[in-house]
């Protein structure tokens, strides 16, 4: 903990975005840790919290499948145990730095955090029900539901996500049942939650309720008409997170001496292990940072820097991840009419004042 | 004064950009009065202040005159006098909101400011010397200089800028003498600045110690290698300042009681007078300011809007002017290669809280 800390100082451990649904955001100075906690970890909630008991919770595993299946906790509870330290990142992290700003929920750059997920693995609750040879995708459903204005049906919204079988079936795709080794927060979905390492949030469906194996691919609201990046009416869904860094300190304002300056932050991708971070505090001349050891293969690997300023002023700090694809974030924010995947290296304005 | 004011918390009256040569910006909370005191008023520099005693400085009409004339500064006060109030921008204020962030000045937002200047007007000393038919443009050079990497021709460069003739004998383009009727400051070029209202400020050269006119346009440093609009190679002179808009209040990160939230600040535009400003605490629904009365034609025009929060949250504040050419602030900021001229319309993230 440091002198900012909110468990310090009394400042709420999230900012919030919205009070209804719930959306918040991780504050930046608790984003020093390789791990979140539940409470200052990033909350994005489409509609409000449904209410699950976990005695008449079920879990309907059906459609493609050779035999309809139904879980309730105990069952789920008796498949094989596995839990993975993974990044997510909301879709809509850093919406804010787009101009003009796209509509939805005005996300700055706390929408992503690093948990522990415990639970099973979701491709053995499939093989429960055995997948059809036709079936080509699984849609997720969570109990959240509500209306929207601009939905192409009548009637209620679930969240519900197609998700790729062979992305359903990898070993490392969890229904979680905890967070950290504690029981799921309601916020992160209770009792169960899908966790999908790579991919941005909304592939994480919480308050999961209902796997539907389908031989067509799926059309709902979340998959068609949200989470796709749009431009000029050109749509491609949202899937796997872009290469991105973050520079975690020093933080945006910071008054620093003169001399050199320990930077560090975070870089991670969806595509693979981070290979490189670059760092500048000129916009000029790049270093490379050294990279330090993820807590899995899903979570974001540290980085740190030591930056030696050649004058008191103003400097403009910026990162710049390159992931084991060949990937690099982009110096100009691609724009999308949704405002999904900003990876554009994000500028951190500090001041080095002169020695006295 | 509040209790954010420098002079109340010891702050600095400026956020440095750079000890030297000396560039500061005004402070978002020192924007709120009508005029920018001079100890608050941007300071943009290319080089070292020069040493200009007010007994040995000598102002020098030349090249397509009748007669060459010069000036000492009994002479110039000789004149008669003009006094202006004048809303000045660098142009590379909101340097900073461009993706990438263009090499320059890392300028924020506070490099704008209205003072009012007093002098002669440049007409009445040209007059004395006699402006040839064959003349078309007026070079106007400073007595700061230094050396430039990447200058076209070797040794020393010259602050030096051309004026079109039609601006250099307009009324209200003034040499100054004075700030806020005191002597000019050091740092704001005195003995003797140039003030060209409604250009952006690297029209308003500097300790002027030479007014040359030519019969060809001029080509200098700072006049096609810098203040240009560098688009994919693609070069246009930066000339008047764009009409633009900034919110004074509340304060980019403000928290807010849940209920109608004054909001204003100023609008500005080098082509005419300010005809509207819209607001938009949402980002889609935009209604009227109302619009007070600015101190001069030259000067900002201030805004007010009383705006209700449809919900608690965060929430992205921004405004939009029209000026009387119609022209408006975009919403998308047109980036160029030096960074010059963004007028986009700025988000302010302010926080509501909810009612307790």
């Amino acid at each position: 903990m440091t002198a900012s800390d909110p468990a310090v100082t009394g400042a709420p451990m999230r900012r919030s975005i919205k009070a209804f649904p719930y959306n918040a955001e991780t504050r930046l100075e608790s984003l020093e840790t390789t791990l979140t906690p539940p409470g200052r970890h990033y909350v994005r909630s489409n509609f409000a919290v449904p209410d699950l008991s976990p005695e008449s919770y079920r879990l309907v595993v059906a459609g493609a499948v050779h035999a309809a299946v139904t879980f309730d906790l105990a069952a789920l509870r008796a498949l094989p145990s596995h839990a993975l330290a993974v990044t997510m990142e909301c879709a809509g992290n850093d919406r804010l730095g787009m101009r003009p700003v796209p509509a939805g929920e005005p996300w700055a750059s706390g929408a992503v955090g690093t948990a522990v997920w415990g639970g099973v693995r979701l491709r053995d609750v499939l093989a429960a029900a055995g997948v059809r040879a036709d079936a080509c995708e699984l849609v997720v459903t969570g109990a959240d539901r509500g209306p929207r204005d601009d939905a192409r049906t009548p009637g209620d919204v679930s969240f519900a996500r197609g998700l790729p079988l062979e992305v359903a079936m990898h070993e490392d795709t969890l229904l979680a049942l905890s967070m950290h080794g504690a029981p799921l927060p309601a916020e992160h979905g209770a009792p169960v939650r899908l966790i999908v390492p790579g991919w941005y949030g909304m592939a994480s469906v919480k308050w999961v309720t209902s796997l539907q194996l389908v031989s067509e691919p799926f059309t709902g609201y979340f998959q068609r008409d949200r989470y796709v990046y749009d431009v000029a009416g050109e749509v491609r869904p949202v899937t796997r997170m872009l290469v991105k860094s973050m520079i975690t300190a020093p933080a945006e304002g910071a008054d620093l001496t003169f001399g050199p300056v320990e930077v560090h932050g975070w870089a991670w991708s969806g595509s693979g292990p981070i290979e490189r971070v670059e760092f500048s505090g000129d916009g000029t001349s790049w270093q490379d940072a050294t990279l330090g050891e993820p807590a899995s293969a899903h979570a974001w690997t540290p980085w740190t820097c030591l930056w030696r300023p050649e004058h008191a002023g103003r400097a403009v700090l910026q990162s710049r991840a390159t992931d084991a694809t060949g990937a690099t974030q982009p110096d100009a924010i691609v724009w999308n009419r949704l405002g999904y995947g900003n990876n554009a290296v994000r500028p951190v304005v500090v001041d080095v004042c002169a020695a006295s």
